[in-house]
């Protein structure tokens, strides 16, 4: 289970709300950005000791070949080559010869044609934000990146969709979306994601209770398969019963079954005001009655309930000194609204914030923006939320889970981790999404140690397992979790997995190494 | 194109709010079933002059076998066997010998392990409800019932699940799911189908835009595949992306790639209050203005947004004459608001309906229930919305559609209905679901004609074909639609269609006859 080498720089996928996007996407991605130059990322198959399956080589006339395809759009300066090679998080580097950059679907068919008859390896890559390696090659892959099909195609206000190109990123689509009075239901941390990656991930978010998940808001895709046959699932209605729901099958593939190049999603109308709420507890118990409370008071009205405990919130504070100057408490929730009706939101928070304090279920709290006094409120409050991972990494190795769990199962775990662990793991930090049951986890040591990642990896999967939870709730499994997520799949559905691939990619060049388990 | 010759009689899909629901059922239910004894129904293969496949032929041996695999809970007898041959609306009827009753989830696997080596054909069916004949065979394919799988699992009110077994109906969940304060986030009036099938048919409802679809909210399946195959892709998280995403083929696959045996569903909490208001306007381009504003002001509020015209409605009038006395008017619609909090709900619904006046949008309308004054206020509207078929079908012979289309190419297709059909379609009546884009399109005529019903089959799906929209968007295609709904997939969704059934089902075994188009 080596898995886990990678996952010692990690930033967190829990996205705030429009008021601080653009504020976080930049702390976070200098936080990766600063880490490493990509040359002295180590190579992943060395790193892993990873034997290069049987596909053909690349040469030079491949190249050419592929370049007349796309119009001469191709990369393959090492140099230049470098960013497309490594991932976001510095952790990971690839050795392909060559990115092409298509910019129509036919051009994406006629590189996957050549590939899929020459048996070459490809890689679909959009901005490369993956942050379990799934959007890197591992060899020699050819890099086929969709980064420039990112046309928004339509915005429909009445129908409440918005259809694009695969490479249109999430501040692009946000804008194209408010355009309609629409919301565009994904909030990542990483706004230069682009939605043909995200979707073929099944991305979600700290907002997927409310906005509902991919595999509900995608309507329609246009997905190029291994062969290069176009398999045109492309809808904008929301209700379409007409034979198997194809497309499903491409929402979580992560690039291993075809590539994504056109998009359709539904968009629900765009809610005028935030509010948020923090407030401070003195048991995981109570944090469990405070969401519940926060379910009946704010029913559709609520949309994140966030937890995070002291250890999270107080290394962001030592290591952010500008943060707002939060209070040392046991337990943090984050809660936010977000409504047509500035007056009803308030009053309706207001009420849940007094309940929680008659009931002696919270010690106090900060509650706003009420009459927006403080503009910066609802920033700052998400930004203590989105800087815990990066807070942490300037502490030291990070080995970083996202799981899901019932809620009476995960701050046991957080528990047992604290106590059974040696002196090796240093804190172990917890925060998370209290609606879906997605729960992230930190660990924090000096130093990585292959030994000590292999334990987390079999405590943290034998725990969730039996608890009957998920090893990867919202990152998907790409290269760094392919062992992981395997674990706990059923033998049958490994088996239907692979019938799959097998149907689809009869010679396996699409995406290798990802997803699938290492064969033992 | 025969397959509309079972569209004569039809009940709506739309349901209404809890308020009704019983009513409803009964009122539609006893429609349906005194419309025709079972034993006078038509043998469908012989209506449709379709040829049997080449499955083997079921022999009283096999009955034994098949009966010791399930305890002996076999149906043989003629007699008792017509309820199980014969569809919800007396419209076809198929010559099972048999009906099988599992118990367990291992039952099914051994009843399919033996059918998939006898090449034995199965139709699948829970309470056989499918308003277009996917629940009943088509010659003698055993029928496998999972009726009698209804244990309500669990229900986690903190992680707002539920899980339970295929043959749960909505009654039950909806009990079941109010005993943790949530809401079962499947709408239809027929409230005996059971979730194993609605699951399977990929069912929705006039509330899909405010809770979301079966891709969106279920969480886990247990299916048996054709050749017996327990596959385990049980899960009540939120939030799992470990590897792909496999039950959702079987979401929408009409019990042609297995047969479901649990289901775990996301359910939200169940809001307090539902509020009403019943606009009257003059003309479909304010009914467009209409729900635009009602997103404006209602934003996450709304629970559901149905359009009427004045032929529907005053059909509904004058063949229920207990029905509340609404005016004539050329259009209606009918405006929920599902929250929770009273006096807020009603403030936004009047401050709507307030603007709607002053826009000069709306002539005038009903509102309520303000003060609660009038306890049956809520179910005598949606009574109006969920009678229309029933009343259409007093009126004389229906032919019955239920299509998506984009919102500026719905009333011109009605109009076009209207002016280009000859004398024998003496009305056009149309009511939809406005947040989804989802139209229902009745056409009433004095007697059948399966030239008439060949002449709407190509006109509508020619028109909604161009359009962009969809020929089924609720029903599923099941047995009725199975030429429509191929007729505007693209070639290569079909061939991937094909793909996948032979990969799973080999012999060709599950509910043949369906989804597929017949073989010209």
């Amino acid at each position: 289970m080596r898995a886990s080498v990678c996952r010692q720089l990690l930033a967190s996928v829990a996205g705030p709300r429009r008021p601080t996007r653009a504020a976080l996407a930049r702390s976070l991605f200098s936080f990766s950005d600063s880490t490493k130059a990509p040359a002295s990322v180590p190579l992943t198959h060395e790193l892993f000791g990873l034997k290069r399956a049987d596909h053909a080589q690349v040469t030079a006339d491949d190249i050419k070949r592929l370049a007349a395809l796309v119009g001469g759009r191709v990369e393959t300066d090492p140099q230049d080559l470098l960013q497309y090679n490594t991932d976001w998080l510095r952790s990971l580097r690839g050795s392909s010869p060559c990115v092409v950059f298509p910019t129509t679907t036919e051009e994406v068919s006629a590189v996957l044609r050549y590939c899929h008859e020459r048996r070459l390896a490809v890689c679909p890559q959009g901005a490369n934000t993956s942050l379990v390696g799934g959007s890197i090659p591992v060899f020699d892959e050819i890099i086929v990146s969709t980064s420039r099909m990112s046309d928004v195609i339509e915005v429909d206000g009445d129908g409440g969709t918005l259809t694009c190109g695969a490479g249109c990123s999430l501040t692009q689509l946000e804008k194209a979306a408010e355009s309609k009075h629409l919301y565009f239901p994904v909030d990542l941390n990483i706004r230069e994601a682009q939605l043909g990656g995200i979707v073929a991930a099944d991305m979600a978010g700290p907002r997927t209770a409310r906005y509902g998940n991919l595999h509900g808001n995608v309507l329609g895709l246009e997905v190029v398969l291994p062969d290069g046959t176009i398999l045109n699932s492309m809808s904008t209605m929301r209700k379409d019963n007409t034979g198997f729901d194809l497309k499903q099958v491409f929402v979580g593939s992560e690039g291993s079954l075809g590539i994504i190049t056109k998009v359709a999603m539904a968009c629900p109308p765009m809610p005028k005001h935030i509010n948020v709420a923090m407030v401070y507890t003195d048991s995981f118990d109570k944090v469990l009655q405070v969401m519940r409370m926060t379910k009946e008071h704010l029913g559709e009205l609520v949309s994140a309930c966030e937890f995070m405990d002291n250890e999270a919130v107080m290394t962001v504070k030592k290591k952010y000194l500008s943060v707002w100057g939060v209070p040392s408490k046991p337990y943090y929730v984050l809660i936010e609204t977000a409504g047509q009706c500035d007056t009803h939101d308030e009053e309706k928070l207001r009420r849940l914030f007094n309940a929680l304090k008659d009931k002696q279920l919270i010690m106090d709290g900060q509650i706003g923006p009420l009459n927006y006094d403080d503009p910066t409120f609802v920033e700052r409050l998400w930004n203590i939320n989105g800087r815990i991972l990066a807070a942490l990494s300037r502490a030291g190795n990070v080995y970083h889970y996202d799981v899901s769990l019932p809620h009476s199962k995960q701050y046991p775990l957080v528990e047992k981790l604290r106590t059974e662990l040696g002196d090796d793991i240093r804190a172990v930090a917890s925060f998370g999404h209290l609606l879906d049951g997605n729960l992230h986890l930190a660990l924090l040591s000096s130093a990585f140690s292959p030994r000590a990642a292999d334990t987390l990896d079999r405590l943290i999967t034998e725990y969730v397992t039996a608890a009957g939870g998920a090893v990867s709730a919202e990152l998907g499994c790409g290269f760094k979790s392919r062992n992981l997520g395997a674990s706990c799949k059923d033998k049958a559905e490994m088996k239907l997995m692979r019938q799959m691939k097998a149907m689809l990619d009869p010679h396996g060049i699409m995406n290798p190494y990802k997803v699938f388990p290492d064969v033992m």
